[in-house]
């Protein structure tokens, strides 16, 4: 891609200093300000699903003309079952544990010097995401949660949609001690472009879209951003292994939601379990719709299709799967580091010591063993929601809740103390962690 | 700065290919065996002082020659002393708790499914930096311990400095379980420059360098960058105000060190306190002396020099400093907000209550209160060493020690588990914390 990226507007950036005035205001805002302030988006939400389903509708309608992509349709579509659900996801991420003005650290640096390292919120979200309209209920549901303002752009598609759940929340938020401005959704190209250019005023983009639209992010603001470019995760199945196990497994990785950026892409196979689990795996994965596609000595076990090496560097999100027969371990390893996008991999064996060393030495968000990808989830883990999934190295790595849109500060409370006598050797530190 | 930042070499890839693969061999590495790691890089620095001290003069008399700027050439030096201090700093590095391995997450998503998270290492650093051959040290002996692997990239003018440092870190580490090639020394402005470019083999860039060094790099990477961009730290006077003691601490925050990014730039003064604070401050200030620069009220308390909005916007990092007489607490809030750079702010003041104002809502690395900004430092917070200041929102923020150069997998252990019982309903979760 590429496209020029604008300057913001005088305008845009009126609004942007506005809303993180607002934001400012919120991250003072308590544990149940904040709470009751979420019930109030969910109630606005359920009082006005009439005219969300209505211009969900009329975005439905739009893109049945545009001949959009059947998958977007699927995503863009809203229905009162699909609404429920989304309210309720607000009402559950109100009942999360604040994850704001949590104590890290709590040392005394000298006597009557304290230290402590406290939990705030980050301040402004950018969050672009794709169609999904019921994406922009939770996204908003955690920023608020967590105490960040939000400027929210969906796919133009959704822009019926969006608009009338924007506002829904801010009626929602007008009736809470939370100021309706700290949500904002841009509807045009142009300002959802220049969200990228307001380092200072967003502390953090979030892309939830395509490895191009990530990539095409990172190159053009200096703002950090959460993400993940691909989601090529890896099965594989070791020499020594309980194959019946590993089957469903492996099934489970690909087939139970191929379109999700945790469904295996690869299957790779130790040469000795090849035998006796590829023509069974075979015949199951094809059985399930799967296309197969092998390197020369998969297809010897019966895969028609031929696996090239754009093949292992391809997340297909769909019921493809390439598979490659292995020398051992330590090819296996090598095949993810080369291939691999950092997401989620995984090892079915019954030999403890080579699923610790495949824990230990694969460098990716997730390393499991003998369980489904499918599991690297927020919910699955047990944050109760998330923004997204992120293969960055840096914390927040892998599914990001709550706990991922937090940064902290650092608090220094002393009586008059100043550095020179430390410095000269006069006085010296003590650092006694004090009790969180 | 406008350069064109060149592709990496055929040569430079390989290198940090091969650097990479040993990074990830150091992540393997015990506690011990990095803890003796280092204090073999200590040993062998020690060893090679007569080669070392020689290379920086050869160094410092190049610069003679090229008429450097004094604080450049001051950096620069090396002694017997400065490197003493090194060699220590690496031995203190080799002593700090092991960062990796902790366990911050335990938790049953259901029976026999269970959820850790581990912290290890980031992988690769890439740290450009100044002149100051001494950091090289302290930061080879950071990232060895944290099991990271680093390439390297000193000021021109300590090129022979640089390389003869590295040259004993390597030697030590040759006798050590670390291969000497986990670090890496670029000499080259092609090189660093392509550096840039590794993303996927380099995971964390750390420039120590200006204002507009760190913006260039941010503009011309994918790879996240670990800085501070300026350092435009603020103390503000209160109304309620022990005057003596107020006095004290901006002195230390100014003159202490003032190049230092912790040092203050601005001082604010609220209008009830200015006529007891300011002449005498002036009077001590300018005895120190620290150029005055006020606004029209500071002014008229006898400071000759004027404030500009470009003077709020500076950092100095010399004995100068911005006075600014304020209406009150909101203020100086707004000014900070206005021209902060979010790293140290200060306010003294006898009033709990506006303290505890002040250290909420002024959104800063690190907010303090009666005591100098010149804490901030992860020496003296007690983190045993820094990379650097962070006054990025996203942590690592403030000072960055070891805990700052992890990150953390998650690892997943199952008997056979799949999603689709749990999608369906017909099993749920547990999500029950384990002890850590």
């Amino acid at each position: 891609m590429f496209i020029a990226v604008p300057d913001p507007t005088p305008a845009l950036l009126a609004r942007a200093v506005g809303l993180r005035r607002q934001a400012l205001e919120l991250a003072q805002c308590s544990d149940d300000q904040r709470r009751q302030a979420l019930l109030a988006m969910a109630a606005a939400l359920d009082e006005q699903r009439s005219e969300i389903l209505a211009a969900n509708q009329a975005d439905m309608e739009a893109a049945a003309t545009e001949a959009l992509a059947p998958a977007l349709v699927a995503r863009l579509k809203l229905n009162d079952h699909k609404l429920t659900g989304a309210i309720e996801g607000v009402r559950q991420v109100a009942a999360l544990a604040d994850p704001l003005g949590l104590r890290q650290l709590h040392r005394a640096l000298d006597d009557g010097l304290v230290l402590e390292r406290i939990t705030v919120p980050l301040g402004v979200l950018g969050v672009i995401f794709e169609a999904r309209p019921d994406a922009l209920i939770q996204i908003a549901a955690l920023a608020v949660r967590s105490g960040n303002g939000a400027i929210l752009k969906g796919g133009r598609e959704a822009n019926r949609s969006c608009t009338a759940i924007l506002q829904a929340l801010q009626t929602g938020l007008a009736r809470s001690a939370v100021h309706p401005e700290v949500l904002a959704l841009l509807t045009s190209r142009e300002e959802s472009l220049a969200l990228l250019k307001l380092d200072g005023l967003v502390d953090l983009i979030i892309p939830r879209g395509s490895n191009a639209l990530v990539q095409f992010i990172q190159d053009n603001t200096r703002i950090p951003v959460l993400g993940h470019a691909d989601g090529i995760c890896h099965a594989y199945v070791d020499r020594a292994v309980d194959g019946e196990q590993a089957l469903a497994i492996v099934l489970d990785s690909k087939i139970q939601y191929p379109a999700a950026c945790n469904a295996i892409e690869t299957l790779l196979v130790h040469r000795e379990a090849a035998p006796s689990f590829l023509p069974a795996a075979i015949a199951a994965l094809e059985a399930a719709g799967v296309e197969l596609r092998g390197d020369g000595e998969a297809r010897s076990y019966g895969i028609r299709g031929e696996a090239t090496d754009e093949d292992w560097a391809t997340e297909y999100l769909d019921l493809i799967l390439a598979v490659r027969v292995v020398e051992d371990l330590e090819a296996a390893m090598a095949h993810i580091r080369c291939y691999g996008s950092r997401h989620t991999e995984l090892i079915c064996t019954s030999d403890a010591a080579t699923a610790e060393t495949f824990l230990a030495r694969v460098d990716s968000a997730g390393v499991y063993h003998n369980c489904s990808t499918r599991f690297a989830d927020g919910f699955r883990y047990g944050f109760g929601a998330e923004v997204g999934i992120s293969t960055q190295t840096l914390p927040p790595r892998g599914p990001v809740g709550l706990e991922g849109l937090v940064t902290y500060r650092y608090r220094l409370r002393g009586a008059g103390h100043v550095v020179a006598p430390y410095a000269a050797g006069s006085l010296s530190f003590q650092h006694r962690d004090l009790p969180l």
